[in-house]
């Protein structure tokens, strides 16, 4: 099974736009990257007066957050970069990194939650430190210790994300307009993700009709507005961004960001794992009640939604299982009705960055951010 | 089984000294609620605006801050007056909630880590979460939906620490030295926690020989700094402690700290369930490797250290071997042995805070925070 059709990427036509910001992206993908080293050096250096044995912790952090797509980094850096900030600019490089290591903390966390072993096509935290326990030959149970493990890494992770936000300085002090968004996204996203768990086990017993509702709610709470809309208003902030700017800044993100959401939750079903690096149909035997599922229940009969019900989230569920609940999405019309979505939020955030007349080439860096976030395929 | 014995308090003379820190702690505790109250208020309408059904999060917190015995915020409030700030300043409030918060974020994840069901004579919060699951008959797993709830709650805990450190404003900002402390006690006691999961699986293997040694590195990061030392600093920071004063805190407030912990250890296994608000022996059950611990294997001969390593943190330990690993304990003299350390620091903390000299009221009041926290029941 491979992904849905999406609309293919056209060639890009030679935009003096587009090279430009590549160009910078590029050199800002430098920066932030040896940002990240000197300030894990600098703390290693702090765990090593502790013991050289807490320094694992470190590396576990390290090894997850030198991945990824670097989304919110470079939405927040093309935010700054169209609200006026200056190229390059120290403090970008600095919320660019809170931003991708509060998503690391986000991401241990999660994997405890979801019981997921493989994030970014190697083992998740817990697993990571299970393999350790395992591997060393310690005493006592290894899921637990690597569960207990990645706990900690995960909070300390937590408390480094905030220790380079707030290196950002006087931009980001409190009182600032960025400080402000920062501390709503950590408990916006926390709030939505309470909110997809309590979904998972009050869900069943909520009426179907309700359930795509819900289901949005959720998505722009755990995903959307964290994934986009903070990351570029935290960067247009920091660079003076008017309300009309942040306006117009959300008009863009939180559609960009559903879709991108949205496309997360048909890759989560429909999935390569060979691309996205996870398990196929991992968010079915994690019981996600995701758009796509509250679909599938609203547009099913009875007897699809008992057994939806019945299978989603189950210990057992096979491979035959996880094909069998592909076939409902597809034949209810959910995993359309997803797709149509997707394209309505696309269309709406395009809409937005092309009122929006940036300067250059953040409106050509945001317009490949936006594309790339909602025509992939991992 | 009660407590060992420890020296009896004596009757307070009538000090006028003690009795204002005494009037001065009694108003600073009632703005520390009243700050805690506000604020959670506030982010409960934040919460509200996401989903009424994501309260119960920030009311988790709640219940648990609003308990405890406040040593970090004292701490941090007499090591604040002690260098001369003001009585009752809303910055040592808020820096005090802010390690109030810290602590419970703590407690809200050891509790997970260490399969605690009671907290504060209350259920533990992933104890608590469970407990709404059973009683709203919800899906799936409820000791699961416990346990990602606890972890989420102590993340968003963790987040709001912060938050309110931060409204401390420019004395905490970055650069500072009270913010240096704050980022410091965050990644050590992560890093103590880190190493204490470490002993327990790891432990059993080591030479009992350097078993107190490891034990004592793990308490001085995990708890002694973090409970005593790094509050009284960051007071005294706020407040523009210069470097002497601060090396003269850290010689009272480092053996305090220890000595705190170690009564912790023998509350956590002689301790009355009455009064400590946990089961009789849990540390024994949570196969925790503490000083007290460390001490019975470098003392016990093959056999002791035998028993000792075969029934600590076992899952079907009983009340029979609760009582006889406390007998081996005082067999080989380690309960004593761990009574004359706790002596030696408290005497080595009261000789430090003598030489102190600070202004009163401040003297008086670590005084008798210092005598609390080593000769308590709970």
């Amino acid at each position: 099974m491979s992904v849905p059709d999406a609309p293919a990427s056209l060639p890009v036509p030679p935009d003096p736009d587009a090279a430009a910001a590549r160009e910078e992206e590029d050199r800002f993908r430098g920066l932030l990257e040896a940002e990240l080293v000197s300030f894990l050096t600098e703390r290693t250096r702090m765990l090593r007066e502790v013991s050289a044995e807490s320094v694992p912790l470190l590396e576990a952090i390290h090894a997850l957050a030198r991945g990824g797509k670097r989304l919110r980094a470079l939405l927040c850096y093309w935010g700054f970069r169209g609200a006026g900030g200056a190229p390059l600019d120290p403090v970008a490089v600095r919320a660019g990194l809170a931003l991708e290591l509060f998503q690391s903390a986000a991401l241990i966390h999660d994997d405890i939650i979801d019981r997921s072993d493989t994030r970014r096509g190697a083992p998740s935290v817990h697993r990571r430190f299970t393999g350790t326990h395992r591997d060393s030959g310690w005493h006592l149970d290894g899921d637990r210790f690597g569960t207990s493990a990645a706990i900690l890494a995960g909070d300390l992770c937590l408390a480094l994300s905030e220790e380079v936000f707030t290196s950002v300085g006087p931009a980001a002090a409190h009182g600032t307009a960025a400080r402000d968004i920062f501390n709503r996204m950590r408990t916006e996203v926390m709030a939505g993700q309470y909110l997809d768990i309590l979904e998972e086990v009050v869900g069943p017993g909520h009426r179907p009709e309700d359930a795509v509702r819900r289901a949005r709610n959720i998505l722009r709470y755990k995903a959307a507005k964290y994934t986009t809309e903070h990351p570029l208003a935290i960067g247009g902030a920091l660079a003076g961004a008017d309300s009309g700017l942040q306006q117009a800044y959300a008009a863009f993100s939180l559609p960009l960001g559903e879709a991108f959401q949205l496309r997360d939750d048909v890759l989560g079903v429909f999935g390569d794992p060979e691309t996205t690096g996870k398990p196929a149909g991992d968010d079915l035997r994690e019981g996600k009640r995701t758009v796509l599922i509250a679909y599938t229940l609203e547009h099913g009969d009875a007897g699809v939604r008992a057994e939806v019900s019945g299978s989603l989230g189950a210990a057992d569920l096979n491979d035959d299982g996880v094909q069998r609940l592909r076939a409902l999405i597809t034949e209810t019309g959910a995993l359309a009705a997803t797709e149509e979505l997707i394209a309505g939020h696309t269309a709406a955030a395009d809409r937005a960055l092309a009122a929006l007349d940036l300067p250059t080439p953040a409106g050509a860096a945001l317009a490949r951010l936006a594309d790339a976030a909602v025509r992939r395929r991992a």
